[in-house]
């Protein structure tokens, strides 16, 4: 059985990613317009997210809890901004049990507003705070063009919602969410996104800041992560969240949100990719280690075949995850295949294997003979935890590169528009934002299609002239094209 | 700081639960007509039932995917029996990114439906057979009138889903997933369900054949913990799932599904709850120890809390799941607290503990002098696994003697009624049924307010006179009124 090859990554990101997502059935379409169906192997992906992340808001003294689905239509209004950002986005009930409702329930898309509710009643007095709560959840938001995992009209995502007794208490939080999101995110998913802060253009709809990771893609496009927003008082005061402080004041809270969603799994595939297919950080690749029987003969697969299966009860039971390869299929076809499915590790013993007491293990990253190595049976488990850590940070070092080599600081409107214009992110002194909102940020959209990424926070210090407007300028700011 | 004491559960069941379930935190009302919210107390209970669960799937080969929330209204109308079933149930979105749908999508009831259409798709030969897929999903049934957990309009659940070959890997799979439900129910929830099959009138809408866990609760009545639908060819032939087989034949698969929800988590508390509260099972609760620092001086404080805090700590490293109480309110409303939210064990640290070295160990379930116990400190990680182990064994011990003495064998309708009305489960030989459903079984029904809860899969064998309409029977029938 022969397979098409992939569009190549180096020729077509775009396409290779839409024709890799369901090749390497990550995703299947669905009936349902803007939603795919996340497949066993993609889900396995966003459960080694799910874990990370959970273990780490755990750690952090967050607890889950779950809140519904629908949301009172009115709820949304109470927040003008909110309400303005997420209006055109929403999919709404109007019939329930066969009759037409009183008031329509919106599917939430985000649930700051059920929840400030529900924060309204829960807190009292000081006691009760900080209050952390986390959400696994799917939300909705009606997209009209839509990707897998990167933007589907569905998604997953966990929402995590907490009030505190002061400004700075908040804005630790949030930042402590952001540390989260980006420890996940380079030391699980191999990706060494950028933090920042977005702009007021940018920023969540309702929120005094929103902070962000961005992570750099192999066509150079960005890609939000993660985002962590300090929401001020605004919606304490448009729901009444409030706590009387120890000197019996009754005081307003100041409440932070912050998500990372299903569209992780979409970075990992485009962050990682190359044109063979995926390559998975060990991590959170469902499969770790393939292993594959080499043989020609009806008498050589019954003397390879014994081994693999003990070799692998080995892995299993170290906690390895792996697949055994049985399919009547010839080596060079499986070798293709899970290639192009991003195993990180693949595990060969041939006839010579079997008198040797060796096996071969090829590693993912590393193309052709170079990664290819012969090693003893005994300890194989040692040598394969080994080689799962070197292609973790083989996987990392190659996207740092990646990222460093487009990542190009710019000193006028020009040099920005070469550089996003070639696949690039421009650094540049930027002085073209006001409080409410820059209109040069939407001009340079309009412009060159490129956005403001962020803010970073780790800025070079001193000062510089604005590459678009000539003022003064005290920070740095990130541009590049975006998913 | 002095507490409202709950209603008695000898006194009103139904009220202790409406009580229980908010005091204890395990739930809060919630602005949306139906649903509530699940709040971390009892959202870590759900979490245990999960991972409970979710471990013994994997381990039968099963995967995890995720379907769209929504459904293309036809859809549901392709199996009639499924749309009879649940039409009178469903929330339906008219209204998506602010534009009338031309065809109106209904939140998911259940999956069938969407997963079928997939599977047709995903299904070529017998190669790709058996497919075994399970989903983690939120879903909706309207429904007039709701209690937290038991019966809401949103709740969350796992959803199995599963094509085979041939009828005989469908009945295995059904059954299996039967017995990973029992087990879980019987080991982890310490419920001691009853395996059986339902009736005509009660099966799933589609399906073949169903099979049920029926737990009883702290009342008497039946509690459905779980289902497992063996579903034929029926769906099969409504969404054109099918293989080529060896033999080249083109033929119609055979599918299961099967279902536990956040009912569970209503069933551990009407299961065994006592006056004082709730009862968790050690190995679903979301503290299995809360640590109390007892003490009148603030010399006796400082003496206490450190010993607390290091117990606490080696309790933790060991994977005990505890919680240190250091609020300032005196021990009896402590003890209180604990109590009503059912931590399996309380241990407290006095002034005496620190110079004899001891701590006191009181079991949730054997109140007063008789559960309670000095232990050195030494060795005190030991001493309480061993104790959260025999508190689960005696929850489950207790249940099993509370169902065997409510459960009576009938032999006329007369004495059938008499035992339901006094809060007991009926079983007597029945022929009241045929394939279609069972008028005899509405009438009773109508007459009794019980309902066939299952045929169960222990029978006595041989042959008896139905109880209601006196023909010769071959199998007992359980009835009870239930949730």
């Amino acid at each position: 059985m022969a397979q098409e090859a992939v569009t190549p990554l180096s020729e077509d990101v775009s396409k290779w990613y839409n024709e890799i997502i369901y090749r390497a059935d990550m995703a299947a379409p669905s009936p349902v317009r803007g939603c795919v169906i996340i497949k066993p192997y993609g889900y396995e992906v966003w459960e080694a997210i799910r874990n990370g992340l959970d273990r780490r808001f755990k750690e952090t003294g967050h607890q889950n809890a779950y809140f519904p689905l629908f949301i009172p239509e009115s709820y949304l209004k109470r927040e003008a901004e909110h309400v303005e950002g997420f209006a055109p986005e929403l999919a709404v009930v109007t019939i329930g049990g066969g009759k037409v409702l009183e008031e329509p329930l919106v599917v939430r898309p985000t649930s700051e507003t059920v929840i400030g509710e529900a924060f309204s009643q829960w807190i009292q007095s000081y006691r009760d705070l900080p209050l952390l709560i986390n959400q696994w959840a799917n939300v909705v938001r009606w997209e009209l063009r839509t990707r897998p995992f990167l933007r589907t009209s569905e998604f997953l995502w966990q929402e995590g919602h907490t009030a505190h007794a002061t400004h700075d208490e908040a804005e630790f939080e949030t930042m402590q969410m952001l540390d989260i999101y980006a420890d996940f995110a380079i030391n699980e998913a191999a990706i060494p996104v950028i933090k920042g802060q977005k702009s007021e253009n940018e920023k969540f709809a309702g929120a005094l800041r929103t902070y962000t990771i961005e992570g750099m893609m192999r066509d150079g496009k960005a890609l939000q992560s993660g985002t962590s927003h300090n929401l001020g008082q605004n919606f304490a005061k448009a729901f009444n969240i409030n706590y009387l402080s120890k000197e019996n004041v009754t005081e307003f809270c100041w409440t932070t949100s912050w998500g990372m969603s299903t569209r992780m799994v979409g970075a990992i595939v485009l962050a990682h990719g190359d044109d063979k297919g995926l390559r998975l950080p060990p991590k959170v690749a469902p499969i770790q280690v393939v292993l594959l029987p080499i043989y020609k003969t009806e008498a050589e697969r019954e003397a390879v075949e014994p081994i693999v299966k003990q070799i692998a009860a080995e892995l299993k039971a170290a906690g390895v995850r792996i697949h055994i390869d049985l399919r009547d299929e010839t080596p060079g076809y499986k070798f293709n295949d899970w290639e192009m499915r991003g195993v990180p590790v693949r595990l060969e013993v041939g006839p010579k294997d079997v008198a040797n007491g060796s096996a071969v293990l090829a590693r993912r990253d590393i193309p052709g003979k170079e990664g290819k190595r012969f090693v003893p049976q005994a300890g194989i488990v040692e040598a394969v935890r080994d080689l799962l850590d070197a292609v973790q940070a083989n996987l990392l070092a190659d996207a740092t590169a990646f990222r460093d080599s487009r990542i190009h600081d710019v000193t006028s409107y020009d040099q920005m528009k070469q550089v996003v214009e070639a696949g690039g992110w421009a650094r540049g002194w930027w002085a073209g934002e006001d409080a409410r909102g820059s209109a040069d940020e939407s001009k340079i959209k309009e412009e060159t299609g490129a956005t403001l990424r962020c803010i970073p926070l780790d800025q070079p210090g001193g000062t510089g002239k604005c590459f678009y407007t000539g003022k003064d300028a005290t920070r740095v700011a990130l541009f590049a094209k975006a998913y």
